[in-house]
């Protein structure tokens, strides 16, 4: 797909060795921030010119602070470089024209890359259990960003996302009490997944907590992706569970399959509930 | 405890602002490298006394090489401080005495800190399951840190250690084809859990890869931890499985549960999974 929303949302124009701009766009918005997992996918890029291996193998963001549409900046530190794996810090900034970012960093990542087609020889394998069982697409729901309190998510325009009919029953009669979520998703604009895409996948569906009965912003403290292959062209299947809300704080656990049935991703993020009146903000923190 | 273990070996003494030095002991080792979590446990200390926040939520730590015994330097670099949440990057260097620690790096880490007592609040709460069924400590398995090559592990001496005895069958008549262990687990000199604690408690139990038949080193690459409850003190629980060994890499996802029935840490590591021929390596990468 010539000139993929992805890919032009994504971009990063190198400056000089680890120092990279970009330009967040409102097209990734949920309500009034930049998803998450759209922010990481633009360090995967800048980390992926830096690093010397083609695959992000695993990724941790820390959220600070929601950077607001226009230029950012991204520095990548490298760690360490060895033969089969190497690692790297990387960071988005934004502050006020002609400031120097001191305090501006919106998130933080550490990443280490290697590449995925060359470690398996020889090594045992095991999976336990398969894609998750999913109606066909034409018998799910349309995901169209819609959000409890009468919100919308710009990011519901850029995927084709086909929810599970036994998920996200706060959007219909009323919470299943099962915080839990799946789907089929690909890009709308027919762009093929790719590893850097995965961070978006993994944080584009409803929060569980929805299922739940809570209403309103919540927001991603920290997310862990691990990569395990490059995905397929086609369809893939995501399935989103959370088995403990507490202290105030929910996990949310993704795994993402890919029209060949392989696992493709696996993440984890933890992310903050807010308190049960509905309320919208527009702070992380 | 007086002089306890765990508080001597993850100290941490600070020579200025984000700058600390600590002592690597081998007490702690699996094989002839420090196990990973012990490491973090001292950048935890660290990261404790530089953020205003007294409870590590989440970090995640990526690991490069592991350090000799001996004098390490820690670096503290604080990326934000709010009101409920502060976060900040640590790594551990080690090089030739008198060497300026360049290429010296053996993890870094990524965390962010809360006070736990404060936040929940009026936010819901969801648990689905409750801790591990266990024998009693007295019917399971003592965990003497011996591995399926013949070696040992020195941590194995600073845990009392129950293993569930339908877990480690590779080091009884053969692996049981289920890739997950559990036991109860506390330190040996009677120092009680608190929350870096948890760092060295989910990765202390053998590989949960042994009982598929893989033997040798299995190195972890990357480690997340959430903390959800300050511990109470007694016996902890903890539960690893592992669901997916593809691509030559293997997620241990682990839970800790407190004596008071209380969940209080879950971790996802990544690991890298030796070849079939038992082989065991000094090098992390």
């Amino acid at each position: 797909v010539a000139d993929s929303e992805f890919d032009t949302d994504t971009a990063v124009s190198r400056l000089a060795e680890g120092s990279y701009t970009t330009t967040i766009t409102p097209r990734w918005n949920i309500g009034a921030a930049p998803n998450g997992g759209y922010l990481l996918a633009i360090l995967l890029r800048a980390l992926g010119d830096a690093l010397p291996h083609p695959d992000v193998l695993t990724v941790t963001a820390h959220y600070v602070r929601p950077p607001a549409p226009g230029r950012a900046a991204v520095e990548v530190e490298r760690i360490h470089s060895g033969r089969s794996l190497s690692s790297a810090s990387a960071r988005l900034l934004q502050g006020a024209p002609g400031s120097d970012l001191e305090g501006g960093e919106c998130l933080r990542a550490l990443a280490t890359f290697t590449d995925l087609d060359r470690e398996a020889d020889g090594r045992p394998s095991y999976v336990d259990g398969g894609p998750p069982g999913l109606p066909p697409p034409d018998e799910c729901l349309r995901g169209d960003g819609r959000m409890p309190g009468g919100g919308s998510a710009a990011i519901g325009e850029r995927f084709d996302l086909r929810l599970h009919p036994g998920t996200v029953g706060w959007a219909r009669g009323g919470p299943t009490g099962r915080p839990e979520v799946g789907g089929w998703i690909r890009l709308a604009d027919g762009r093929e997944p790719d590893l850097p895409l995965m961070a978006v996948v993994v944080d584009a569906l409803p929060p569980t907590v929805f299922d739940l009965g809570v209403a309103g912003w919540v927001p991603t403290i920290e997310l862990t992706l691990h990569l395990r292959a490059r995905p397929a062209p086609g369809w893939l299947r995501c399935w989103i569970r959370s088995r403990f809300l507490t202290g105030g704080y929910v996990e949310e656990d993704a795994e993402v399959w890919d029209a060949d049935g392989r696992l493709v991703a696996m993440s984890r993020q933890l992310a903050r509930v807010p308190r049960m009146r509905s309320e919208r903000r527009r702070e992380w923190r």
